[in-house]
C-alpha cells in the first residue's frame, strides 16, 4: 500500500489555493495542507515534514523566490514553484536553489499532477546522485586519512604497511570503531604532538 | 557576447511546429531546425550536434516516448519534452531517461521560453553533479591501483612505501604517463604473471 503523501500549499490567494486543493484532489488521495502565512514557512514545514512543498507566487521578486525555496527545504523534499511571470535569471536561481519543478503561467488544476509526479521523480534522481557522490567522497576521504595514518605508523613504529593496516585495523575492532576514525584519531594527535 | 543556440524541434505536426517556431521567435535569437521523421532523431542530432533539444509528441506511449527520449541524448543536452497527456508511470520513465523538462498539456508559446531556460539549467546542474561523481570515482579507483602496485613493488622488491611510490613516479614521469596508468599496467602485468 502506498503511502498518503502529505502535501503543504504556500498559497496566500484563497481562490488560488482553492484551484490548487482542487487539482490535488482529483489526482489522488493526499493530506493537503494551506498555508497562507509565507513568513512562517520555514518553522512550519520543519513542524509538518511534508513530503511535497508546492510554492504559488504570482509575481515574484528574485529575492521572495529565494527565500522560499530555502523555506521549503529542496534538499529534503521535491518542491514545485509555480509564477505568473519570470525571466531567464529568476529561472535560473529558482533552479539552482534546488526547485525541483518551476511553473510559469501554468498553474491549471490539471496539470499540477503531472507536474507533481515529475517534481517528485526529478527529486529521487538528485537525491540519488547526491548521496552517490557524498559516499563517493567519504571513501576517497577516508582511503587518504588510512593512508596517512599507516604511513605515521609505519615510521614510528619500524613496520612494514600491512602490518600498520592491521595495527589499525584491530584497533578499530577491539574500540568498537570504524577504521577511518582510528586513523582521522591517530593523524590528529600525530599532529600534535608534531609527529 | 553569447552564443547563437541551435535548437532542433522534434514535430511532425507541421501547426504545431508553426506554434514552437513562434514561441522561440519571440524568446531571442536561435537558429530552429524542425525534425518532422522522428525515425531519423538519431542520426539527425548526431549530425546537428543542437544545443537544446525540444520534442512534442502529442499522445506518446511509454515505448515512443523512450525511443524519443534515447535518440535526443539527454546525457548530452538539455532536451524538453511535450505531451499532452501522461500518467505517472510515464512522467518518471522520461526523468529517469534524463528529460531535462517534462510539460503536461503546456504547449504554449509565451511558455516556451522558461521552460527551455529552466530545462538548460537544470541540464547544467546534472551535468556538474555527475561530472564531479565522475572525478571522485576516478580518484577512488586511481588510490586504489596506486595502492595495490605499491604493495606488489614493496613485495617484488623488498623495498618501503615511499620507496615503490618514488618508483611508480619516476617510472611515470621518464614515459610521459600519468602514475595510475602505470600503476594499471603494472597491476594487470603482475596478474598475467601470477605475482
Amino acid at each position: 500500500m502506498l503511502k498518503k503523501l502529505l502535501i503543504v500549499v504556500v498559497e496566500p490567494d484563497p481562490a488560488r489555493a482553492e484551484l490548487i486543493a482542487e487539482g490535488l484532489t482529483h489526482s489522488g488521495d493526499h493530506d493537503v495542507r494551506i498555508i497562507a502565512e509565507q513568513s512562517s514557512l520555514s518553522r512550519q514545514v520543519a513542524e509538518l515534514r511534508p513530503d511535497v512543498v508546492l510554492i504559488d507566487i504570482a509575481n515574484p521578486s528574485r529575492d521572495v523566490l529565494e527565500e522560499l525555496a530555502l523555506a521549503s527545504g529542496p534538499a529534503d523534499r521535491p518542491v514545485a514553484m509555480f509564477v505568473d511571470r519570470s525571466d531567464e535569471q529568476m529561472t535560473r536561481s529558482a533552479i539552482e536553489a534546488g526547485i525541483s519543478a518551476y511553473v510559469v503561467a501554468g498553474l491549471q488544476p490539471d496539470r499540477i499532477k503531472p507536474i507533481m509526479d515529475a517534481a517528485v521523480a526529478r527529486f529521487h534522481i538528485l537525491q540519488q546522485l547526491r548521496a552517490e557522490l557524498a559516499a563517493t567522497r567519504a571513501a576517497l576521504e577516508e582511503r587518504k586519512i588510512v593512508d596517512r595514518a599507516k604511513a605515521i605508523l609505519m615510521k614510528a613504529r619500524g613496520i612494514d604497511e600491512a602490518e600498520a593496516y592491521g595495527l589499525l585495523r584491530k584497533t578499530a575492532m577491539d574500540q568498537g570503531k570504524r577504521i577511518g576514525d582510528i586513523a582521522q584519531q591517530l593523524v590528529t594527535a600525530a599532529g600534535l604532538l608534531g609527529g
